[in-house]
């Protein structure tokens, strides 16, 4: 593999002395990357401090030979970056994150960078080898939670972070690379995304936990069609994109394993350069036409993928239900919510299953009832967690960021159409969790003001459309601290108005109106009495005249 | 291969019924379609009559169980599609069409159809199949050039066309599959797109060629984003999509070989119910989820793909170049320009060139210039044409409908991933013919009103970011009546304003100055002299101090 690179850097090199081509393959390694190290850059990018760039652009100049260059280490590669660029970094939780592009920015210690990612890195991978060494002056991003220091970061005023739906910021990523300034999108209406409330910056001076928030996020303009309100949103350009691939070819065409594809092929599009690191690179010809993921045009720059690449959540199959006969309270709460979403499930049916309890439905379908379940960063047919450590893929994750199967018949796409999915209302079910939700069908299910700062991922796409996807919470009735999580109004700020049709928790089922708001209590659980959840429930709820028992 | 499907549509029927799937393979093939025929339909979909849905839609009770059926025949798959319905029908050209759904539709003799298609058929083959029985009530394309029944309908009032350039019509379709109601973009800008006076539909009565026009196009809201005009466009959806797929498994996944691939992935998205002829079908486990192209959760119904494939324009690679000893007048014209125009395409460079003398100009690099050309259809690295009539091959044409071939290293891709290339600025070059191109770079080649109307293909997107692709003319300098293509003002409807950078004609070479309008000629042909261009050139120009023999 490593003669393949260095032939085609080499090739390179001679092209640019404007020498025969035929000498690539009889260099030795050392030759080769020695000439490598002496060549000068073909293209020297400068970048403007500015992340946006105007839709149209201004020069073609840079342009004048467009085919990849491959670069013998992530460290060349990186060497004519700027502080202060706008860095595109491909990669959900930590899989398909460009490690071995992120060393190298952090060996070169690049400052004052605007990073846009789904995430913000774990422990001290991904991301979190930037913004652990200072280097990240705003993050844009659906969830930062998983990165502690950069929260801590966050709210102690020493960066800002723009909070943005997962399925926006794909769709604004994609946008840009398509030509288009502006979309209009349903997610996030009615929420703190339309007002500009989310908090963007936190003051650096004042007591910890007590700061003023000095910058908030934008308003987005509203407008209708249809009789629904809609969003517009902006493109979302970037200066240098980094990309992980399996395999690249000698023209740059590049093919991702798994759901490792996630953000890389619209990101690619949206910089002004982008640099790829490749696990493979391989001969013309060795990758079919119709199985390019990612066309040459988009590639600037292939270096080697040397750095490891990490799973952020191991997960293994532990076989069957736990045991009702020995499960803690907790889990007998659990289960029984988790067999009444089941219900929710219809054979045949497309679904998408939140992060806790939701996952736990599949396992209590009647059998013959077949489900097709969808994870947000882009699996159809997702199967169950690997039968052991040995099996578990890290390019396999779900949307919880463990690691998962693919069933037979299952596809993988990118982030950006996984998004399109669930907005257009292609998805039958989504099952979530809530800090609260309303008698009008409000979720609140992202942040507690000054204390959860966590973002929404996708989340606000999930319920974006309930005429088409059919949203069902299912929660524990009430908080740690016993307060109903089933209330009149949420005071926490919210992921979408109108959007919950049923409510499932251990104590009952509520059908929600959301045309004309107000609860019907439809279900009860075995051994609970109506007069109990009255008490239990801040909102009031009329009584199916044929109540059921939940099961 | 006939067992696979008949065990695929015994399995809709055994699950119908609820009994186990496992006798399906001991049905005989007779015994499997006598039951498929007496089977009821698991679905009864029921169609609007009007096109549009709300963005949200209204229900999805109809969507209980969506794995895709699988039906014996097409005719069976159509039988409850009613009059009246929006039909979104993949192909571009003859490539990639729903021949066997296009028959089965045209069988039912369903009528009052609007039809959504990047073109209207050709010959007996495609959409003709349906205008010359009188079906299609409304054409929305970007090109009925090659229907000529079409062109003749609409031109006597029977029918209506709604004309759209061909990015806007595929990102149109994948906005109403992606949820989003509307986007802005640069297409159009400037042109009767923009202010609505393309005709619509003329005036049934009257007499040849003078009939009044009773209706036009939409004018499009405009708006200005960094100093640049853009237009809104709306999201359009359909009730049935129906496609051609090279492979379809039992979960719907399919997968599209080559160039026909171009509108199925975003058609199938934006309709209520997708309609699938599939070349093979195969089991689950066949296709690697890495390499489906179209998720099968947008897939509901399956049929053989009975009827045949068809070539538009069979082109074989006739070895080498025109023989300028021995060519005519007008080939030497045709040469001339193209050779200059090979000096606009620059090593590595990634270019898109029109129909015609275009084609011509990759002949004619010097040695060791590599360019890749791209197909707005969707290729990325087109090679010649095939060196034979046995080796064409039906599913790989590029934009001007011929057969060719992919080099290695090649990719493809869908026609909105392929606009959105363009649109975004990712080729370098672009070389368009012209009907007249003006002093400020106004560019018009689409439309002769009361005489050509065939449609815009992608020629509008091609010049919508001249700032980033540069945008190349090369035409004959007069008309067939001797009158200068090269005018101060065009008076045909324009494809773009102020978009064209260079112009390359047999006599001459002009750069244009889109910035202020205006026109230096910078080269002439060996023979020609300064008062001849000035004779033959209906726009002012000046003369570059050094000028150059065109060569």
């Amino acid at each position: 593999m490593y003669s393949i690179r260095c032939r085609a850097a080499a090739g390179r090199y001679t092209r640019h002395l404007r020498v025969s081509p035929t000498p690539y393959t009889t260099l030795s390694q050392p030759a080769c990357i020695a000439l490598l190290r002496s060549a000068p850059q073909k293209r020297q990018f400068s970048f403007t401090q500015s992340p946006q760039r105007s839709t149209s652009g201004s020069s073609s100049s840079s342009k004048s030979s467009r085919r990849p260059e491959f670069f013998p280490t992530a460290t060349a590669a990186v060497s004519d970056l700027h502080n202060g660029i706008t860095i595109l970094s491909q990669g959900f939780g930590l899989c398909g994150v460009p490690e071995t592009l992120l060393d190298a920015i952090r060996t070169r210690d690049l400052r004052d960078l605007t990073v846009v990612s789904n995430n913000a890195g774990a422990r001290d991978c991904g991301l979190a080898k930037l913004s652990e060494n200072g280097q990240i002056a705003k993050m844009i991003g659906s969830f930062i939670g998983t990165n502690k220091n950069m929260v801590k970061a966050f709210l102690e005023g020493r960066m800002s972070v723009e909070l943005c739906p997962q399925g926006t910021i794909v769709e604004r990523l994609r946008a840009a690379g398509a030509g288009i300034p502006a979309f209009y999108t349903r997610t996030g209406v009615n929420t703190h995304v339309q007002t500009g409330e989310i908090p963007a910056r936190y003051d650096a001076q004042g007591k910890a936990g007590e700061r003023a928030v000095v910058e908030f996020g934008r308003p987005r303009e509203t407008r209708v069609f249809e009789g629904q309100m809609f969003l517009m949103e902006h493109a979302l350009h970037g200066d240098v994109a980094i990309l992980r691939a399996w395999k690249v070819d000698k023209a740059g065409n590049c093919v991702f394993r798994s759901t490792t594809r996630n953000y890389a092929t619209v990101m690619a599009k949206a910089a002004k350069m982008t640099i790829v690191e490749a696990e493979q690179v391989v001969e013309l010809g060795e990758i079919d036409p119709d199985q390019v993921h990612l066309p040459g045009i988009f590639v600037d720059r292939v270096v080697p993928a040397t750095s490891d690449k990490h799973i952020e959540i191991l997960k293994v199959d532990q076989g069957g239900n736990a045991d009702e006969a020995t499960a803690s309270e907790d889990e007998i709460k659990r289960i029984r919510i988790a067999k009444r979403a089941a219900k929710e499930l219809k054979d045949g049916s497309y679904v998408n299953l939140g992060v806790g309890i939701p996952t736990l439905a599949p396992s209590y379908l009647p059998e013959g009832t077949h489900v097709t379940l969808h994870s947000e960063n882009g699996i159809l047919g997702m199967g169950p967690y690997p039968a052991s450590k040995a099996e578990a893929d890290p390019d396999t994750v779900n949307a919880g960021k463990e690691t998962v199967t693919l069933i037979k018949g299952a596809s993988v796409f990118d982030t950006a159409d996984s998004f399109a999915m669930i907005r257009g209302g292609h998805i039958d079910v989504s099952i979530l969790g809530a800090l609260q939700v309303s008698a009008s069908g409000d979720l609140a299910n992202y942040m507690v003001p000054g204390k959860v700062f966590n973002g929404m991922g996708g989340a606000m796409d999930l319920v974006s459309n309930p005429d088409e996807t059919k949203v069902v919470v299912t929660t524990y009735h009430t908080d740690k601290n016993g307060k109903s999580k089933v209330v009149e109004q949420c005071d926490l700020p919210l992921t979408g108005r109108n959007v919950v049709s049923t409510i499932i928790t251990e104590l009952c089922v509520f059908e929600v109106d959301r045309g004309r708001g107000g609860l019907t209590l439809t279900e009860l659980a075995e051994g609970v009495d109506v007069e109990t959840v009255k008490q239990k429930t801040d909102a009031a709820f009329a009584i199916a005249p044929e109540l059921q028992t939940m099961s």
